[in-house]
């Protein structure tokens, strides 16, 4: 058995169960309140990790455009790919603004990535 | 084959090539381009679905809270859900500054559900 320091919180533990609302609710609400959330956190972690995948994808764009000195955004492509999410949005049922909402959140941290790259790429041909 | 009226655009489709650079650069490039756009298409659907999927729960959530008259957010839950997603963005080589701002954002969302359906629910109960 390890010996565990218990003077120290361990900070990578998580608890689903971590609730302000512990001790004020009947335990039949918290368990279904508990079960509900239990799927949100499975959700969430395939989201983190799909996030990681797009950002992977977007990254070897970002080279791409720098190495052909191309502008970080398109917005021929950006307004295609609104148009389609919000298609898809309405198929499964989620409001189509908030769809068109969260490409535009990722879409503007993509370009924020891309510029980064393209300034990287520049500074290191200029030591060339 | 289907006769199609040639006047009125078809704004169901999606075109994978729209691009603000298209003709300005190279045919291999333009080749790679698209072949990661349409990776990253895939990703975006997939991040489309399973959000509805997250509504859902959240919405049960929001049924919940209304019902019990339990508030909108709960400082403790999101909290734990921070410290993790970023824990696993880690994991997952992505910016966990960035999986916390994600989860803010849709946090914010979902508390403004939450408060809608609190809203519909007192309103009835006002109705009865």
């Amino acid at each position: 058995m390890t010996q565990q320091n218990h003077d120290v919180p361990d900070t990578d533990t998580y608890d689903a169960a971590a609730s302000s609302l512990a001790g004020q609710v009947d335990n039949s609400v918290m368990a279904e309140l508990l079960s509900i959330r239990s799927s949100i956190d499975n959700i969430d972690a395939t989201l983190v990790y799909l996030l990681a995948e797009r950002f992977k994808a977007t990254q070897k764009v970002g080279f791409l455009k720098a190495a052909h000195r191309l502008p970080a955004g398109d917005p021929g492509r950006e307004s295609a790919q609104i148009a389609r999410l919000r298609r898809l949005a309405e198929d499964a049922h989620l409001d189509p603004a908030f769809a068109e909402k969260f490409l535009n959140f990722i879409i503007g941290e993509v370009i924020r990535h891309h510029e980064a790259i393209a300034e990287d790429h520049q500074a290191a041909a200029e030591w060339k």
